[in-house]
């Protein structure tokens, strides 16, 4: 599997997942989080591996589709960046501050 | 019509109308961001009264159902309170730097 694949899929997995259905969440997270073979899933559901195969592609667009309406994931990329940005800034020009850190360690924390 | 109820629906439909079929998002967006009536939709698009009604109803639930899954308004209320807090702070506390502000004001920009 390609990392970087993988990688997309277990963070839009992260944003999305409540809005799949249980089949679905179950099929990706064996897949991509816990790295089960497409054959192994099939025999832990007793179906074929290509049902497994067509469920995970179709989910994969369906991740795909929301990321491009809502953009979540993209969304706390950036946030993130200026996040750190920020934490790196008040850290150095400020070292002595806390209250800047703990403010900006609580925004980071929304969305967890 | 209740104005909370009103801006909660207006609120919600601001994150997830991308999510909704061109006939909900228009029948929202008339009857709660235009104000129509019932009737004034209903007579726009050449359907009955009770059938706009329904859609808005069923459009509503909907609404609610992703924001109990997904919680995106709800968060933003809160990093929003937070990113108030901080800026109110940091420019009360260094009234000279526009550093802070401006990283601050730029991680407000992102949700828009």
């Amino acid at each position: 599997m390609e990392i970087e694949k993988t990688n997309r899929m277990n963070a839009l997995f992260e944003f999305y997942s409540t809005l799949l259905t249980e089949k679905q969440m179950n099929y990706m997270e064996m897949y991509y989080a816990d790295d089960f073979s497409l054959g192994e899933i099939a025999e832990e559901y007793d179906i074929s591996r290509q049902a497994v195969y067509d469920n995970i592609k179709r989910t994969e667009k369906i991740l795909e589709e929301y990321e491009k309406k809502l953009h979540l994931f993209s969304d706390y990329i950036v946030r993130g960046e200026l996040l750190e940005s920020l934490k790196k800034y008040a850290s150095e020009t400020y070292p002595k501050d806390t209250t800047i850190i703990k403010y900006i360690e609580q925004i980071q924390e929304v969305e967890e």
